[in-house]
């Protein structure tokens, strides 16, 4: 029997699907798990699907054979949970022979410092690369959006593979090839695969997908809250507004899936499924991680926190059914049909422009851990590869990938020109959108926590002049004069009679 | 020479201080420093101040002579910078001869987790308790607001202490008695001392407190940034306003600071000094501690990070001072004079409610870590000792004090009869503040964030039913239903015509 492309540890749904999108696309594959019902799992699968060649994938015993079964330079796939197993498998590894020439992909939802930890722990026994995942299961299956980083080398050799599996994007119309058949891979159109960098960027980058995920979902229920309660209109009704945006700019799987899950009817109830699905949202953590790297860089992300905060918010059902028989908000009235259109277009326009500011946050978070981790990210790649396969595709991310091709060094994606335009022509619906939904009580902390971002960051002068002014009387903290060089500090003295100003330092 | 109450470690501005205050309040204190010239510049300043008694303070040459000169069982107290000194300085006092019965108090600022550690670490060497200090070198000269916080029996030892030199709070008016002379020490009305529960709580306790108190300078400055811009009002003119505000509910320390800046003249340029400050602030840490706790307790402060995500935001002038060439905003009209009356009024309400959601929050979040540490705090006790001593000092505590009392087991603030009643009597006015600062280009995120807590908080229903939908969607993520036991997970196969639901457990 011939020796394997490439070898997987690790059959769960990721792994299973990975190895079988590799083999559709003509790759041999070693599949290897500690249970070993899971291998014979993968093999039934292959069977099933492939009826023309049954050796496309090959059923390992051990760490041993797994190894002994793939072509030198070897490369062995991880598809185990994030954490200790990462490391065990590692150890398992060497253990059986890995060598300095092989590499180990690490394809969990590992923390990014994690695999920066990793590259160094194991440099010298074999090379630690590692690729997120987007898409789940059927991504994976069919194409995912991969984000690998690491040593270019073991790059040069995994790239053929992965771009192969990858999502593909029609170049012509900048949407995903969608096609979801066993045997008949998308094996045109542009790949959503590409080098992210060293060591830690691939899953750092797919940390912050997540985060701006959370954003654009939480931007979508606002817009629906406001027209579900303000605007009284059925789950039905909301669908049609989203099918309808969904045929421009925000054009996006998100959309997409919106207007499916609101359309969807209870069986058990004959009432809109939406209407009986419980508001109390899950949270598996990356979203709050990418909120917490914000806050450690300095790099503001209100939007993305503000979703984290929204799905806290939802899971305290029971203190809001409680807080709801006590607190009060203002009464709205059933507005007028032609009310109802704007506000409907204002909508619109909050969350276009919001989705524009959450995006601006996530990438400059992307810069500002570029900066601080030494790596060269390459901003319109990271756009294009997010097209397809990944949860938050979108037409607009075109766009994103046009700017950053414009001008690799953009300061903020706000900047680009075609971004400064769509946010002066649609800014004032944007604010009245949110004005609207304050004044009627409809909670909308994304909305506004992205207006607030657009308007601090395009002002010259923020309020941080009298802050300066309280920290230097409270605490002795010193400020800078807008008339003297940056860095050069100056303390009044507050307690006395004559309040002397001192150059500090 | 009698032998001492009470012994310092670390002479800097804060030890130097506490141990003058200690001083005037009739304890006798051991003062050591590495650097002998910090003991003799407190024996020296000693001298100064105390007229008719040399040896209120003893110097002492070495760790072994400071435990010599402190009657057992010992008190030794380090005001040295947090982190590893604190370590350093306990292994010095071990070697000194340190015993199980002797008490090490940290006063730096030491992150609430290195104080569990610590005290885990050195337990049967001797009681490692903890005391978090508000109020800077004035507060802690004459009168700091203390947080301790670690064994009970090392509190029953330190509590006569701390109480005496600890800031005093008038019991008729709740509001600090401000003394600060040399050798007259305020002996009368009630101590911000009280034991807060043990290990790291003091400390946890001490970090939302400076959370709030970002949170508080933040929204002052959003309601100085609509009177400056929007209502094109002179420095003085605002400082008047926030002088007649000081003289009602929302009298505190911090506006009567912001109306002493703000009517500082800058004597170089003869322009108001606030105008002469530049826009960038400065941050130590704090603030996004308290932001990254609530993330990771998922206890949503929102309006603690829009304050945090404000001063990263006024450190990038310079893309700032780029972006106003480019990015857009609305254009104002200088308002009427009514128009000014109304939004001054608007801007009041705005402040207040926001206030009440930035101390919701802060109380949740501590209430959030007492249930992940198992600590039982008590915050009617934590408010009262934040009247007086520290830099959110504020006549409004006295009503969270109220309220606890009241209900020791209040859900959340907001819920407090109170409260409730001061939201209902100001909310208009608060979202018309928002809704014309979002139309005017005016940032806000603060406001805005705790409105969006509030208004998130009293709806019963909020749109994760549909964010759970979409989740399931494209994760399999399961969801609750509404007319189903919670915890009783469901999924629908939405890439089939049938789209069935299934029970998942």
């Amino acid at each position: 029997m011939a020796l394997c492309d490439i070898g997987f540890v690790g059959l769960g749904v990721m792994g299973k699907s990975l190895t079988l999108n590799l083999a559709d696309n003509g790759y041999q594959v070693a599949a290897f798990d500690l249970d070993q019902g899971k291998v014979e799992g993968v093999l039934a699968q292959d069977r099933l699907e492939n009826k023309t060649d049954a050796t496309r994938v090959q059923g390992c015993e051990s760490f041993v054979d797994l190894l002994a079964k793939v072509k030198a330079p070897r490369t062995i796939v991880l598809s185990v949970p994030a954490g200790a197993p990462v490391d065990s498998v590692c150890r398992k590894l060497i253990e059986a022979g890995i060598g300095p020439d092989d590499t180990v992909v690490d394809t969990g939802n590992s923390l990014w410092s994690d695999t920066v930890r990793r590259e160094k722990m194991y440099d010298g026994l074999f090379m630690f690369f590692s690729t997120a995942v987007s898409g789940g299961e059927q991504g994976a299956r069919f194409g995912p959006s991969l984000m690998p980083s690491g040593d270019r080398r073991a790059w040069e050799r995994i790239k053929p593979m992965w771009q192969a599996i990858a999502a593909k994007v029609d170049p012509k119309t900048g949407k995903p090839i969608e096609r979801a058949e066993p045997g008949n891979p998308v094996t045109e159109g542009e790949p959503c695969a590409e080098y992210i960098g060293p060591n830690g960027a691939g899953h750092y980058v797919k940390m912050v997908h997540n985060g701006i995920e959370y954003a654009d979902m939480q931007l979508i229920c606002e817009a629906y809250h406001v027209m579900r309660d303000a605007l009284q209109m059925s789950p039905k009704e909301i669908a049609a507004v989203f099918r309808e945006w969904n045929q421009g700019v925000l054009d996006s799987y998100l959309i997409e899936i919106s207007a499916e899950v609101l359309e969807e009817m209870d069986s058990a109830t004959d009432a809109p499924l939406v209407d009986v699905i419980l508001d109390r949202a899950g949270q598996k953590g990356t979203g709050m991680w990418t909120a917490m790297s914000s806050l450690e860089l300095a790099s503001p992300a209100p939007t993305i926190t503000a979703a984290v905060y929204a799905r806290a918010m939802s899971a305290l059902k029971s203190e809001r059914v409680h807080a709801a028989c006590i607190l009060l908000g203002p009464q709205g009235e059933k507005p007028s049909e032609a009310e109802k259109a704007a506000t409907i277009a204002q909508l619109h326009d909050a969350l276009y422009c919001s989705k524009i500011c959450a995006y601006a946050q996530g990438f400059q978070l992307m810069a500002s851990a570029a900066r601080a981790n030494g790596w060269t990210l390459d901003f319109a790649a990271i756009a294009k590869i997010w097209r397809a396969g990944c949860i938050i595709r979108a037409v607009f991310l075109q766009k994103i990938t046009d700017a950053y091709v414009r001008n690799e060094d953009l300061a903020n994606l706000l900047l680009d020109p075609f971004f400064v335009d769509e946010i002066a022509t649609h800014q004032m619906n944007w604010r009245k959108a949110i004005a609207n939904a304050t004044v009627l009580g409809i909670p909308c902390g994304a909305f506004s926590s992205a207006l607030a971002y657009y308007d601090s960051y395009r002002l010259e002068t923020l309020p941080a002049n009298l802050l300066q002014g309280q920290r230097d009387y409270f605490g002795a903290h010193t400020f800078e004069r807008t008339d003297a060089p940056a860095g050069e500090m100056y303390h009044v003295e507050w307690g006395t009679a004559e309040r002397a100003m001192h150059k500090m330092g």
